[in-house]
């Protein structure tokens, strides 16, 4: 027997069952206008910086008037390497790293998009849903609209365009806002639009998405996060409102509100999975966050429990094991190394090269394992399959037990929003008890955070936690 | 001195008078349904053999329902270098050889253009010029329509899709005609339309643009020329009238009237400059054309004229110099060879590259020009920059004299139809007499066919000669 | 001013004091016998979990009697994009993983290096240096022998060709270890050896370097190191002793000697900072090594010596600070996030690549910094440029005071054993004092390892520690 | 039936008794010493001019002390797209354009070959053949000598280090030319050697290959043919005699004797068929030379033979029909239209490749063979069977006869001087009559030039003939 035989059907076997086991990151987008000089090596370091986001394609969109556009498949570095960065030229510029949600691999649907109207350049990137996109890319289809792409981003373009009918230089900010609020109230999304010799940048009127804004000694800037701008010489850093934006040109910048207000609603899993722990998302420290999540979930153990060592799943489980670790005083050990050579896991298109990586992304410190009473810390469960095939690992190791622990609530729903989570059914938490769950995963036991406690790091009506709430409201 | 100054220098100086010297080609389309099989491998087969009308781009578009793309710049050979060909699946497809005519170099405008429509892949490619695109664009941005490309493709099937409101699958081959005819019926090109498991394929209703049809063994096919044809089994080649098309599918096919009928006129360049020598186009073999063209300027000699050795201007210019030579017993010789290594000049889209490979492109054989009395034969004089580059290479090379000929006439006026001449101005033989042009170019004479000696080859009123007249009627 | 000017003059001083700041890497190998099917998959995973090893460039050699090289400069990943691994024949081969050493960046440098010699191919991959390359190639220069690389493994084989005079396939182990010994046996290397059919692997008579042996289900194989293995199913693994080889063909494997003994000398690098956290090295899990010496270096402290925050310098420094801040019960915080999207810093072989790298490689979470007492954790100081950077980035983040602990002592000398270690006046520690390092750093107090503690975790003398000695012996 | 099955059944019985039909290419080489300024812009428009001798790979080396290597497959143009030749610098080079003779087609076997010899840049290039080499290399072999490419290039260069075993800056040219004449003294061939600030070329005693070299404004040159001179202000052009060479430094040039005399042994088929028609080879023109042999075996024919058109097999028939149809007043026409977007055919190292493209290169003009009695002229018929193919075609034209017609004599022996002619047994001249030929490839005569009428052409005792000869000398 061989590689494809031996191994590979056993690996086949755990793998099948590991399938996306993560809630789906939501891209992430830049723009601004730089005070003097190129823009192009700005985007490039603050797409580098968003990485996190999304790696399955990059874009940049550059110029003055005209826009110049660069974009491929493959991660920020990648996408760029044969591309003299300090040569393309011009002031005003967004870009785009892509988490494929919904548009199919097609390259016409990497973003920024970028079309000629009027004999004027426009480009628009967007990151989260934008739920409305369906209806009005087939409303516009049965009056004759054609569609080159199957992005949300050409729907949302259209519709501005449809609505304004006259050269981009012309648009107000006022007047796009109103048509981005008749039309996509109801999105959970960010907008940067470049119109010639300015930027529009849009955050949604739940406030789903993050977006924040800083003035720069090299520039005025947007982004999805504030990591975005380390490095930059920060003068003023301002998170946009829900519901509100901000206009960029070269003589400043004016935030201003754009949709009719709504209830606030910020999705939790900004905080706990897709930011940078070094990012600070809707005024609080997301590394805090999850460190205090860790914590309080410590709180809740029974008083007997013990371990020997608690173990993160990285990257996100990392905080959040600190936090654990440290109120329990159980030695912290990073068990598994994470290999960082190979593209993080879950974030390609299909399905089979999610499963490829499992295996080779984390890889055992026996050291530390063997013998050992292990409380394994990740972020979430969403599937399960990644921590069951990972408490495998750890049992083959020699660890003498493994306790899961999720610092986040048992996700018991799909979200409203978009995000790309799974079904109901396929939701491990859905209808399952935490000792089913143990069962399935192979855990001694699983502990979630109590909904309630989550209260204690999210607090108040402004937070979005409907993917753990069995009834919507 | 070096390269940069010395030769460069001079070279320059020559070269800078050198532009595009040749009237511009006007791409070549082929599309179908396969009898059996995939259509793949027949529109790359076919494809490279109109490759001579257009070399900056290619691309085929191939299916049966679902319709996939494979486009880029580039000669058709190394756009499908890493292609597996024989992989691509689908009976249907079309494909297009660009030359750039309106529409800049940008990847979006190569055709074919695909998009999907009310959940349907429809494609199409042209060739020739849309005269009425820029108005309809226009006319479409001022109520919003927002376009991707600076194709005329794009606004050719927009205004269908406009038109029609329906899926592609619903659309009949009358409806889509109709449609044609009311806002394209000036133009001066041919379209293949590619329709879930439908071809439709049609010609101008003035027939400007030649469009053939075959039935053969392997399958039923439209093409630009029927030298697209070759190595097929064909059992029935019909030119398609003008005014005409054909619609194809999996059961056979149907030629059908299009548009309302115009008078006639096809473009005699066809003939002289743009057809494969090896094509018959508009019911004339190409090859004869060109050789009686050559016989015929022959005939209008001064009786006492004579030369040692007659020399074609390849490729074009060969079959006319074979005529010619052979008429009045003059020794013809291949004195400039061609370098088949170069790409074909005149054919980039940009400028400096035209005139980069002018020098390269033809190598004077010294033992066939030294000490003669050269006369040299070209299809036609556009700017006359390059026969006045080559009439100095054949000086160099020890020619006595050089006598210019054209077997067309002067071309004194720009396109009507949106060929790619020059202005006026630029044309040497605006407003110039003979003398005045072989001064210029440094020819001992230079003598044109008159025009009134071309109606012996291109008879009756079913013939655009328009760039040959001075006032347009 | 613009990003050029601005950000940049000041980024350009900070940067241009940071060097090559780290010991380097010293490349990674693996090879051996597939059991049943190809060896090429098991190669490329390999590879991947040897990537730290060496991140310029890799390749692998696979055969059974003819065997087919590919290489590239690059990932593992990068490498093998376009090839498809699982259709590469044979059930032998060798991989590498390049760290530049000696031999500069050309194509022809990368290993492994193949040769066809009376017929039939050998080849050869090493890692590690080989002292005496120099001398040999000069001598064999001296004969008329010529050299296509300038890598030393050309040398290596070149030299056992040059003494062995006969068909590969006759080529006995001892007749080639015999060679080594007699010319090779000052290295500190590891030495891969594909003839045809068979593998073999020698380890240098001072078993500098690590070399592990597993023979598993899926097939015999030697690795520097046995996280390597990490994903096959082990029988069992067996550490090849210094001085010591392996010789593997499709019968099975034998462990032999192969140099003359040495005194053993185990480099402590391998330990600190070359090998992964996952593997053990000498026998020694490498992640309880640093994780020791890291609360050995706790022991260290004054009585009195508080800190906030104990922060790891990513990734050597993990475990490290993992064992300070547990030994002082200091709070452990990942205070620097590792951007993994960039390149590992300091492994491009071109100083600038180097240093452009570093700002981006680490973001600081504020939230765990400012205001904090910081401490901060490495595993060795070289140059003491970066640390200088991350110091500065610490403070400009409001640490109210930082640290900087080594668990390595003080480097004062070159390697002898050519391991590419600046020059001793490049060396900060060398003839200063802690007080005057912290100075040049910015750091209110430095600490090391005590050489003397050292022999706490690295008992005997079996190691080579000579580049914290100020004598060589 | 499908591509697969119906056409390309018919084609492959047809294209499988196609194979190598031609005599091939000797590859070219050029070289020198620009006068000011870099010389790679000399080096890639000599190649392309020489593209016609080789097509399956490129290569440059250039540069002053220290030389720079440019090489890949693929045509001049190709190779150098991503290289800006500008930019490359050095007043030294050497390059080679490659027809695949000895040496696989692997990338270490493409030309020029440069190493690195007691820290000196050596580079080599060379045409023809060695007879030699393989002797040298299984003698080098013997004692332990390793070879990392497969070509001759290598073991040229590395017997001339073994000779000379010092810094190639001290090698002189009689040094060079000695080892030469020791070693390789039986070969055809032409060496290009690129030396610190020293080019020197050698042609070999019998002269079998053409040697050009051409002072000139530009820079002083040596080069296959004096076609690669075109373009440049030639001031002195010198053939370089059989067994000598020249040195060309900085200061000037030297034109010196290099080997012993042998009996100069000039092979005719570098004038049939291997140059271009515009260079003069062994001081005749090579278009004169193909006319005057046409003319001579229209000499030969019977009084009474009479045909409608004379059609050449392009390229090389070309000059010869014209010859031909001009002494017998038969009417010329180009009735095969050469596609010129195909790869010459027959070129490519795998006899598929050399297949596939027969039918795709030759389009026929209908107008021109319908009913007619064709002569069909080539230069020469090796294997017989792309003639046979040429006349099918021909045939399904309509053409009424087809009669061959040969410029060269029966070949019916292999080449001695290692050109890649067939066994005998493949050569269809090979103990056939003219008759027995006819009926093979289907024509209704065939006639060759007889033997001693190639004396009027190349006269005296300096021609190879030896493949028409019966019998060796």
């Amino acid at each position: 027997m061989n590689l494809e035989k031996s191994t590979k059907i056993q690996l086949k076997m755990r793998l099948n069952s590991i399938k996306n086991d993560k809630i789906n990151e939501e891209c992430g987008i830049f723009g601004g206008c730089s005070r003097a000089g190129n823009i192009a090596p700005y985007l490039k370091c603050a797409l580098l910086k968003l990485q996190h986001r999304g790696q399955e394609a990059a874009g940049i969109c550059c110029g003055d008037l005209k826009q110049t556009l660069y974009k491929d498949f493959g991660l920020v570095n990648s996408v760029f390497r044969n591309i003299k960065i300090s040569d393309i030229k011009g002031s005003f510029g967004i870009g785009h790293v892509r988490y494929s949600t919904f548009g199919d691999s097609r390259k016409e649907n990497i973003q920024p998009l970028k079309v000629t109207y009027m004999g004027e350049d426009v480009s628009l990137a967007h990151n989260g849903n934008v739920s409305e996109a369906k209806n009005i890319r087939e409303k516009f289809e049965r009056i004759g609209e054609v569609f080159l792409s199957s992005s949300d981003s050409e729907v949302i373009l259209k519709r501005i365009i449809f609505s304004l009918k006259k050269k981009p230089s012309l648009w107000t900010y006022d007047e796009v806002a109103k048509c981005l609020c008749e039309n996509f109230s109801l999105g959970s999304y960010c907008i940067l639009l470049y119109l010639p010799n300015r930027i529009m940048a849009f955050r949604d009127p739940f406030g789903y998405r993050p977006l924040m804004f800083a003035s720069c000694d090299e520039g005025d800037f947007a982004a999805s996060e504030d990591v975005a701008f380390y490095g930059l010489k920060v003068n003023k850093m301002i998170e946009i409102m829900p519901s509100c934006g901000v206009e960029i040109n070269s003589e400043g910048y004016e935030i201003k509100p754009a949709y009719t207000n709504k209830d606030i609603s910020q999705c939790v899993f900004e905080q706990i999975y897709f930011a940078s722990p070094a990012s600070n998302i809707f005024s609080k420290s997301v590394y805090n966050t999850r460190y205090k999540l860790g914590e309080i979930l410590a709180g809740c153990e029974d008083k007997d429990f013990c371990a020997d060592v608690a173990i993160p799943v990285m990257d996100s489980g990392l905080a959040c094991a600190i936090g654990y670790s440290s109120a329990l005083n159980i030695p912290f050990h990073l068990g598994l190394i994470r290999n960082n050579w190979m593209e993080r896991s879950f974030i390609l298109p299909e399905q089979k090269k999610r499963t490829r990586n499992v295996l080779e992304k984390f890889i055992p410190v026996k050291s530390v394992i063997e013998g050992k009473k292990v409380v394994l810390i990740d972020d979430s469960l969403v599937r399960g399959t990644t921590s069951g095939e990972i408490i495998k690992i750890l049992k083959e190791c020699g660890a003498s037990e493994v306790h899961m622990r999720s610092v986040s609530p048992k996700i018991i729903n799909t979200c409203f929003w978009g995000v790309d989570i799974p079904t109901k059914e396929e939701l491990i938490s859905y209808n399952k008890t935490e000792c089913e769950i143990a069962k399935i995963i192979g855990a001694k036991s699983v502990k979630f955070l109590p909904l309630d406690k989550l209260r204690d790091v999210f607090e108040g009506d402004i937070w979005c936690k409907k993917c753990f709430e069995e009834n919507r409201k």
